[in-house]
């Protein structure tokens, strides 16, 4: 044997204890069924790709973050996956006879080197959904509304889906007179519009050597006040000669009015153009969550990226998409306790206790009897007295115990006992478990969720 | 934006896209439900863990096929993990406050870098049982039952769980004479029974030099048969010398009591001395599951390990558990055709049509009411006429359509449409999802499945 290794992490990797990962099946469950609500499906690819896949698609400041990946007699550059989207585009290359439009969700780690920090780490679960080879606006609104469900159902309510479109985003620049790195440039200090105010992004476009007058034609188009309907047509107007940032605007009414059908309520999402997402891929709609409370920055984000298939691919494919941000979702659940009260510390539902050695046998058959009846039951493990096992059951948060001791067995009844009342009833042994589900039943209050 | 980069996998590596992965999810899920219904929660650990912690228990052999991950800054000498045991030891040593017993599982990949062939990938997923801190065999035996559980409810019946004793292995071995190096030659030999047979073992240990008078007395205890009591008893007797080897009994002794009081069949499972395992670290009951068609090794695999936690904590701590090993499981369900008739080849149960430009409003508003009536929906997003639609819907697999034209929308009706019987009926529009349901209630026949 050899001698003993502490047991460490690698710095910024974590392990997720049970009472942690209940919370986060609970989370991904509803992501998951929301997504196959709208008949997106299940896609895997492989933790490790090759380096030239990943390479040149997120930048050089990205790309320093990705992990390298070796094995002794390997003559391959490999590496762990950054994100999902370049497999996504990957894989739409990959095999020309996939369905079209490919509508497909994935739900897994990635890996980016990142300096770690509170609730930060070098490993984390992406959720993305994404419809490839539809150019058709109503799949930028799909994305939009599998956002609103997904937020609906885990019980958020205070939020904002913004919306834009790079093309409106390119008018934009044209209009004031900027293209290639000063239009970069243009949409970093507007991407910062939250963060430093008008102000600071009018002071950042002067360092930039942006003239004045340019700047200020911008701001009157960011500025732009009201309800959807004004501030598009607002707009409208004002770029009506740029037919590109036409199209964006149009595609923006169809969005909105597709969002309107589909039934996403008007104050979940926003038209706002000063909104530009990071990633240089994107060439249509764009669009980011963002909560009021915490403050934790965008808990979605995602766009139409027309050109990612085409790097993989002569043949290109539209698409469009977005991430569910299940790390920070889960942030924000933590912080206001958006958990449903049934959700427990434990998968249990059931102690099943041991009476006398004598009754194992009866524990057992029962305990099965319960599981076959749908119920998750521990078995009592350990050499105890009865006391100790329902202290044992009050500990692990387990909210109901069986008992089956000689008297009851041979009467085919079972004492089963509820913790949190306190409350103990002796019932005929093919009735517990409808018991246990009664109790279970009155418990559930009408909640966020469950719906 | 760079040149194009052909679409490729790294060798080993596999997409797996969502026709299998929906069969997948579907053993995943049993699988998942089976774990749960006996209390074993969920933990995840990260795929990167420092090489030390897992460098060292696996055997020289195992461990070149261990994948080594690097990045630019990083100090630390990082690995892709080998398999889910040796994280849980770290995690079971690293967290003192974890409950005991503990009872986790985790379905997650793994990464070897093994020689590529037919079915055997160098990323593959494991699905591991184990209870740490648990002395009694009644762990060991509800590892059992769980397997016997999860392959009941996949619908596998022709396969015997074969359960052995490293303790009575252990005491054959001094019964004849052999300990160290010697005694693990002797485990390989036998492990190789089933191969090789009687004769090729007898060969095969002479050939390392053990004398013939050993290998009669061995053989004489391995060729005991009869139902499992006789068996124990008969082996009793023999090894009546040995206090390890009694204990070993006694201890199968206690798990065939408890998997017969548990329900399960005597036929499911087998008392086998000659099973040995290959780790190196079982240290009392083992067990493998093997089915008998097709011909393709032992489906799960495990035992009680009480010495690995010691590894990484001066307090060491029992423990047992298994590999429930899915890749094989799906291997034998392709083969035999075991998965549910009603699982489709989409995730899609019913296809929103777009009956005209006009009508797009009333589709989109409907594909929501579906939703929440908890049916699965894809909205058509093309612009071909209805009859091309449907041709689309047959193509993918999406069993039934709803069309909503003018004269539907007016009167509140719709048209839905099951396509496997090529029947159509016009409903009330918000009895539409009950006549899906009433159709799908219908359509799933009394299988193996849905227990």
């Amino acid at each position: 044997m050899a001698s003993i290794v502490p047991p460490r992490l690698p710095r910024g990797m974590r392990d997720i204890l049970p009472d942690k990962m209940i919370q986060r099946q609970y989370v991904e469950g509803i992501i998951r069924e929301v997504f196959e609500s709208f008949g997106f499906e299940p896609l895997s690819t492989p933790a490790v790709e090759l380096a030239e896949t990943l390479m040149g698609k997120y930048g050089p400041e990205a790309e320093k973050l990705i992990y390298e990946v070796k094995h002794r007699e390997g003559k391959e550059d490999l590496a762990l996956r950054y994100d999902l989207s370049v497999p996504l585009a990957r894989v739409a290359a990959m095999y020309p006879d996939l369905p079209r439009p490919f509508k497909r969700y994935q739900i897994a780690p990635v890996w980016r080197a990142e300096r770690p920090q509170k609730g930060r780490f070098r490993e984390f679960w992406q959720c993305d959904v994404d419809t490839v080879g539809a150019e058709s606006i109503l799949a930028d609104a799909e994305i939009l509304n599998v956002v609103y469900e997904i937020l609906r159902r885990l019980g958020f309510s205070r939020y904002v889906i913004r919306i834009n479109n790079r093309k409106i985003l390119k008018g934009i620049g044209r209009f004031v007179g900027l293209e290639g790195e000063l239009l970069a440039g243009l949409y970093r200090s507007i991407d910062k519009l939250d963060k430093i105010g008008l102000e600071g992004v009018n002071e950042e476009l002067q360092r930039n050597g942006i003239p004045q007058a340019e700047i200020d034609r911008m701001m009157d188009l960011l500025r732009v006040q009201g309800d959807q309907a004004t501030v598009l047509a607002g707009l409208r107007r004002q770029l009506a000669d740029d037919p590109e940032a036409l199209a964006g605007i149009g595609e923006l009414e169809q969005l909105v009015a597709a969002l309107s059908d589909a039934g996403v309520p008007a104050e979940n999402y926003q038209v706002d153009f000063a909104m530009v997402r990071g990633l240089e891929y994107y060439t249509g709609p764009i669009f980011e969550t963002v909560v009021e409370e915490p403050k934790i920055g965008s808990i979605t984000g995602g766009g139409r990226y027309d050109g990612l298939v085409g790097l993989f691919s002569k043949q290109s494919l539209p698409a469009t998409g977005t991430t569910i941000g299940i790390e920070r979702i889960i942030l924000v659940m933590d912080e206001l306790g958006m958990y449903p009260p049934q959700l427990g510390k434990t998968v249990s539902q059931v102690l099943m206790t041991i009476f006398s050695e004598e009754m194992l046998g009866e524990s057992l058959k029962l305990a099965s009897e319960l599981r076959r009846a749908g119920l998750k039951v521990e078995q009592y493990m350990g050499n105890k007295g009865i006391g100790d096992q329902i202290r044992y059951a009050l500990k692990r948060g387990i909210p109901y115990v069986a008992i089956v001791g000689p008297d009851e067995a041979a009467a085919g009844r079972v004492v089963l006992r509820r913790l949190d009342q306190n409350v103990q009833l002796e019932v005929a042994r093919d009735q517990a478990a409808a018991q246990i589900r009664r109790w279970m039943a009155g418990d559930q209050p009408a909640g966020p969720v469950g719906v």
